[in-house]
């Protein structure tokens, strides 16, 4: 454990490295996987040696960032991880890298300070957004290659420039690596824009259970195992299902029951004023105030009423 | 009907004149708003007398634009259509000023050249990008409610810059845009993420009647008066809607059917291949390769009908 460095000491150090190994976060998205790739392209075309690991695969949507990577063998001299913000987020086939890492390149601000040496920018969007700098800084020339990762990773963490965290340097950066040819429209497609058809059967499914309770201030959705069945979904694509009832212009807070062996698997989501950690700690869950989670063994319609039961009591108390 | 002018030239115009009507396209969304107060802000703080309309009421969504806007009573010396391609655009009650615009500024490709003078900038992801260049070029420096329109303007025809209209030019906007503190985040949640009860209940009404065509290449769904009215939703709740076909995996082609007075209006999206002002093109329509629309008069069954016949052509000259 140990401090920040500066861009320009940051620079430096890879400068005099070889044989680097850049580490990805586990469960790996677009900023992790934009971020290490960007800088093995950028150390690559310096005449290092450089590799990227991950304890999980890498995932298909992500592989045009790296269509052809073939890994190069070295033992590693100096360890670098990007986006990484916490050693438990190495994952079991990187654990045995954990207390050897020279440098960590973050942008979150709850980063643990776990590596030798870090460089934390706390305000970019992404640690992409960081890289850049840093490809800068070595005095590389941003290539396409290189520039599609930045892309890629300041476009997924940002929600596609939508979140709070992106700004008017994230903007200029996203500018600057569209006028070197990024194909932005098609990676925002592939990242945002698409829906597999069962995905729109599930959504239909999931609508046609839509409940409002509470003066229409509690929404609430429901998925049975028929229901996945019927839309030939698996759950990779129900990912963001739980969200939808709390999107709803004036509601409060969203339910969703979902059917799992013996009982249902509840998320609770809320907008602004209720806790729903403290709604879920009643029935033995929890999470975060604005996202939280429980298990009730019931019947459908019986764990929907006891959920509601606490919801109203909930509005009652903060006077809603 | 007359032809192109330069910026310098709008600008010009611009400077000379007063008391001016500044025109947004029927159903009026964030592009056409924004430009058009973007424009309104600008002229009044160079002491013109300048109102904005439209022949439907400002949606509640956008009133963030003009919180408290009160339109000034004059008779109008110089109109300016803003973001309106075609006369079909003006509605009902702004039909009275189609012969007698003298100025359009707009981004669509399919512009018909009806105002005396027009402005074009057909690769400019939104009018409001347009704008801000008129804004400087008038020599009035963008405060925070003009950045809020020309931002908003952006950020809604790109679909949060999404869109292969997004340039690197797009980002600097938004870039310089936020940079004046437009609040880009709050913006996007209202645009965005925010869903009305109707709405949800016409995506549901939606999903049902999609279907697939062409080995799944082709989406199609409708919506007709008798959903919209049990679903509660308003012409203002529909934004968006007809993206959702072509936003399905594997979907080329995604084509919605809107009945309204007389027939069915015909939105088209495609991809990446099938040019979709060309397939409206055949019922005397336009627009942009990626998004085009048309009217077809007739029943909902038979318009179907007529538009899967062209898109099937349109499959076959491309081999797909």
């Amino acid at each position: 454990m140990s401090g920040s460095i500066t861009l320009e000491q940051v620079c430096n150090r890879l400068k005099k490295q070889d044989n680097i190994l850049i580490l990805a976060h586990q469960n790996p998205d677009g900023d992790t996987l934009g971020s290490c790739f960007a800088l093995l392209y950028a150390l690559q075309s310096m005449g290092k040696h450089a590799r990227v690991e991950c304890s999980d695969p890498f995932p298909l949507r992500y592989q045009f960032m790296f269509p052809d990577y073939v890994p190069e063998q070295f033992t590693e001299q100096y360890i670098v991880a990007a986006d990484i913000a916490d050693t438990q987020l190495f994952g079991k086939n990187s654990e045995k890298y954990i207390d050897k890492v020279d440098l960590c390149i973050d942008h979150h601000p709850s980063n643990t300070f776990y590596a030798t040496e870090t460089y934390l920018v706390a305000d970019a969007a992404a640690t992409a957004e960081v890289m850049m700098d840093v490809i800068d800084g070595l005095g590389v020339s941003l290539n396409l290659a290189m520039a599609t990762c930045i892309y890629t990773g300041i476009s997924t963490d940002t929600g596609c420039f939508r979140f709070s965290n992106t700004t008017a340097k994230t903007h200029r950066a996203a500018s600057r690596v569209i006028g070197l040819g990024v194909d932005n429209a098609e990676i925002n497609r592939e990242m945002f824009g698409r829906k597999t058809q069962s995905r729109i059967a599930i959504e239909r499914e999931v609508y046609n259970t839509m409940e409002y309770h509470c003066d229409n201030k509690c929404a609430v959705i429901c998925m049975t195992q028929e229901m996945l069945q019927k839309a030939g979904a698996d759950d990779s694509e129900l990912e963001g299902v739980s969200a939808i009832p709390c999107q709803i212009e004036g509601v409060e807070v969203g339910v969703t029951l979902r059917e799992k062996e013996g009982g249902y698997k509840i998320s609770l989501r809320t907008s602004r004023y209720i806790d729903a950690s403290e709604i879920c700690a009643q029935f033995g869950g929890g999470g975060h105030a604005r996202a939280s989670g429980c298990f009730i063994k019931d019947t459908l319609e019986s764990a929907k009423q006891k959920v509601l039961a606490v919801v109203k009591k909930a509005f009652a108390a903060a006077q809603l």
